[in-house]
């Protein structure tokens, strides 16, 4: 089969052999995928992976060993825990101490035609979802995670720092599950986009970070920005910079929470104290659960689809991922339809 | 009256007038005050604040406007909020956006003869707990705050990294609040006065961290010291140092719980990516409630009076100065008995 592998410093597009499922796993033919941030990042040497990357899919099982799948299409949760570790029987599998990932660590991902995951890790998708919007469920779930760690009320307003697809993914589930969402970013485009959606979005300058223009969401008051971006309860840290936390701290709320969704690679300096003297939470989030956003896509509450700038095919998947490089740019699927 | 005041970067021993309490303010004569880490950082430039140090006291009321506390024994919670504010107003009055507070800001603290404070910060001591005990109500409150912020189960473990004073007062109110406690820490010999108490101890090289020693508590199990440093659902950050930051996160279990208790005075480089991937929670937290702390000390259950290492009279307020910043000195003391 066709794949897109990462090795020795080089992304490149292969044959190889078609997997073959191991027993309780399903081989599954990749219909998208989704070019994550982390997959760039390990293709700066984060994880130290090698293999086929890609981890964001949506595809259809034609092997199943009995389980009932076969000809279904289906995302995938992409932690593999070993189930028997102290962690995973303490009920933290998800933070398995020898845990394989899709794409990311000890198992290949969905840059390919094929790929295998435990039959367990596997979601039915519903006739109502396009493979457009599937490819988001895995991102999406990201997002729930948020509301799956702590309470958020719907009364307190959401800021969602950072308007890269994350961010975008971020604000429309967090809109979703009816929370009051804003999000502050640097892109005039993305956040128009997003504005669309009935987000409210502040745009900022690059340089000084002052406020350059204010879009209230749909039903939110209009407010200058200037009194709103102070004593937030909760903000969302998804830029990917430290520069990001060190302002997300700056607007939120004493006792706030500050999620941090986005893993910097490498150390920068980093002034904790106001956490201490505002008594901030700092609070990190990872993957989530994916049954809530089908449910959410199904009902129509919940629409990604808008935010895939461009597709190539499996083989263009160099071309693929320089154009997710590329400023401004939002998702990029690649594609085996 | 005789007053330690810092000023112009100098700390001195003057004379000044007695203050004149406002409405609704007690004067209080000081019986003892002790010396914290913040002093110190006040005098290295912290908050900027100009006037009478100190913020732990416990002293005897002599005028009150007829609130009818005078000859009575007293401690003072230290923050004065405006109740005037937004923040105020919504339940935020420990972060009043206006907030004066004891030998920090805006006004004068207590290594004086004589303090002034609003009578709705006074607390009465029993006559069951000594002045040397009740010196440490304000830093034990801080202690408390981490259990007033967040859930402690009592099954999981504790550890407080630091055996400064604010360590082991954190250290001893939690095990009074019937935790298990552990303390990491460098040095042998407050942390045997630690073990004494029946707190667990783990003593580390102070070059490459190496764990040393290990005491185990009163009841505690007696696990070798590489099984149980880490996974470990709660860590207390209190060494004021960058390095404890990066030590604590490794030492946590993921979705554990970093309590941050120390202000580090400026940014140093810090990684932050192992909070998001073991979805930590970094939890900021500052002053806390009088009440339980006078509870426990007359009950008998917590005695903090064994971290006094030396006492000295207001004149000599230099020297005990010095005395606080030596390694291994633990609580300084002026007295005006």
């Amino acid at each position: 089969m066709t794949a897109l592998i990462y090795k020795n410093g080089r992304l490149m597009v292969s044959e190889l052999p078609t997997p073959i499922p191991e027993p309780g796993e399903a081989l599954i033919r990749v219909l998208q995928a989704g070019i994550c941030n982390t997959d760039l990042e390990i293709m700066a040497g984060y994880l130290g992976f090698e293999g086929v990357l890609g981890h964001e899919f949506v595809g259809v099982v034609e092997q199943d060993h009995g389980a009932g799948l076969v000809g279904k299409r289906v995302v995938g949760e992409i932690n593999l825990p070993c189930y028997r570790c102290e962690r995973c029987l303490s009920g933290l599998s998800n933070h398995c101490s020898s845990m394989r990932a899709l794409g990311m660590r000890q198992k290949d991902g969905c840059f390919a035609e094929y790929l295998t995951l435990p039959v367990t890790n596997l979601h039915v998708v519903s006739d109502r979802i396009s493979n457009d919007e599937a490819v988001f469920v895995e991102p999406a779930a990201a997002a729930v995670r948020i509301a799956e760690q702590h309470h958020l009320r719907p009364s307190e307003p959401v800021l969602v720092l950072g308007d890269g697809k994350l961010g975008l993914c971020v604000a429309l589930v967090l809109d979703a599950l009816g929370l009051e969402v804003e999000v502050l970013g640097r892109n005039p485009e993305k956040l128009a986009r997003l504005h669309e959606f009935g987000v409210g979005t502040y745009c900022v300058s690059r340089e000084d970070g002052a406020v350059l223009a204010y879009h209230p969401g749909g039903g939110g008051s209009e407010a200058g920005p200037e009194r709103r971006l102070r004593d937030i309860p909760v903000v969302v840290e998804v830029t990917g910079s430290q520069s990001g936390l060190e302002t997300a701290m700056k607007y939120l709320r004493p006792e706030g929470k500050l999620i941090l969704k986005s893993t910097v690679a490498g150390a920068a300096a980093l002034n904790l104290s106001p956490a201490v003297v505002n008594e901030l939470q700092l609070l990190g989030s990872r993957c989530g659960p994916f049954e809530p956003v089908l449910r959410l896509m199904e009902r129509g509450r919940l629409s990604l689809s808008g935010l895939i700038s461009k597709k190539f095919s499996l083989l263009e998947g160099e071309e693929a991922f320089a154009q997710a490089q590329e400023r401004g740019v939002l998702k990029v699927v690649l594609h085996n339809e």
